[in-house]
C-alpha cells in the first residue's frame, strides 16, 4: 500500500484527493513541517529536497505534486482522471498544472518563504516580497478565471487531475489577501470541489491528522 | 506543421531540443523579447502568459516546458523519449522536470525577473534576490549532483525529456555566479549534450535567430 506524506495547508493537499477519487488504498502520514521533521535524516532519506508531498510506492519513493497527479491517473485509468492517449489534451492539463507549481504556487510562497530568494535576516526585502503577495498571486488566478477554467471543471465537462491542484491553491486566496469576488468562476470551482465525497474524505483526514 | 515559438536564452532551447531529437517537422519562430513582442496582441492571443515557449499546434497553443517535453515525447513514441507506459519512471521523469521548473527555474528566474515579487521600484529588495542567485541556484545544482541525476542521463542508460531540460539550465550556471567545478556530473552531462547532433542544430538554429 502507498503511503502519502502530508502536512496541512500544503499542495499535499491535491494529491490526497486525487487518492480519494481513484478509491487507490493509501495510508497518510503527516509530516510535522513546524517542528522540522521534513529535514531529519529519516525523512532527507525519502525525500532529499525536504518537502511535502511524497508518496512512498512499492517501487520507490515519488515526490512534486503534478508528477504526482499523473502517477494516480496513470496507475488508476478507469477513474478516468487524464485523457492518457490523447497528446494534446493531456498537454493541456499538464500545462495548467505546470503553470500552478512554477508560477502560482511560487508567486503564494514568497509570502511565508521570503527566505528561500533573499537572506534570511533581510527583513525589509522579505517584508517586501510579502507586501506584493496579493498583488502576484491575484494576477494569476485573474489569468485562471479569464482564460484557463473552462467551467464547470478546468478542462470545461471532464473533472481531471487539474481539479484537485487547482482547488488547493485556490483554499488560499483570502489567507494570501486576495479578495475573490472578482473571481466568480474561481469561486464556483472551489464550492463544486467541496461538495464530492472524495475531497470531503481527503479534508477530513487531514484535519484528524 | 507545428510552430515553436522562441527566444534564446530561455528554457524554450529544452523543447527546441526535443523536436530536433525526435525529427518532427516544426518551425521555429523567435519572439523578441527585448523588445516586448510578448506582450503584444498577437502574441498574447496564442499565449496569454505572455511567456516562451510556446507550440503552435494543428489542435491549438501549448504552453509550459515539462508539458511540451512530455507533448514531444508521446507525439514521436518511437524515439523513445519517455517510458509513456511505465508509470512509476515516467513519474520520477517528471518530477525531475517539475522540480526543474519550479524550484531551479525559478532561482535563477529571482535574478532578472525580481519584479515578479516586490514592487518594481524597490532596488534594494530587487538587489537582494540577485544577490542571492549564486547560493540558491547552486543549492538546487548541488542536489541535482548528489541525488538526481544517475548519468549518463539523467534517468541513467536512457536519454529522456529529462536531458534537453537539465542541458538548458545547466547552461546559465556561470551566468548566474555558480562555479560548476565541485558539479562534475552536471558538467559531463552538458559535455555529453553538447555532442549530439540534435542539440547542435538547435543551438545552432537559435543563433541564427
Amino acid at each position: 500500500m502507498d503511503t502519502l506524506y502530508f502536512a496541512p495547508g500544503t499542495c499535499s493537499l491535491a494529491v490526497h484527493i486525487a487518492l480519494e477519487e481513484v478509491g487507490a488504498p493509501f495510508q497518510a502520514v503527516r509530516v510535522d513541517l513546524a517542528h522540522g521533521q521534513q529535514r531529519g535524516a529519516d525523512y532527507l532519506a525519502l525525500n532529499p529536497k525536504g518537502r511535502v508531498p511524497l508518496l512512498l510506492t512499492a517501487q520507490g519513493p515519488l515526490t512534486e505534486t503534478p508528477a504526482l497527479l499523473l502517477y494516480v491517473a496513470q496507475r488508476f485509468p478507469q477513474a478516468g482522471l487524464a485523457p492518457l492517449d490523447d497528446a494534446f489534451t493531456l498537454a493541456r492539463i499538464q500545462a495548467f498544472n505546470s503553470y500552478l507549481c512554477s508560477t502560482v504556487h511560487v508567486a503564494h510562497a514568497h509570502g511565508k518563504r521570503g527566505s528561500r530568494w533573499v537572506d534570511a535576516d533581510d527583513t525589509a526585502a522579505i517584508e517586501a516580497m510579502r507586501r506584493k503577495v496579493p498583488h502576484s498571486y491575484g494576477e494569476c488566478f485573474e489569468l485562471i478565471e479569464r482564460e484557463l477554467l473552462q467551467g464547470p471543471w478546468v478542462m470545461g465537462e471532464h473533472y481531471t487531475i487539474a481539479d484537485p491542484y487547482l482547488f488547493t491553491l485556490a483554499g488560499w486566496l483570502e489567507s494570501d489577501g486576495v479578495d475573490p469576488s472578482h473571481l466568480p468562476k474561481v469561486l464556483a470551482h472551489r464550492q463544486r470541489m467541496a461538495e464530492r465525497p472524495a475531497v470531503q474524505r481527503a479534508l477530513a483526514r487531514v484535519q484528524l491528522g
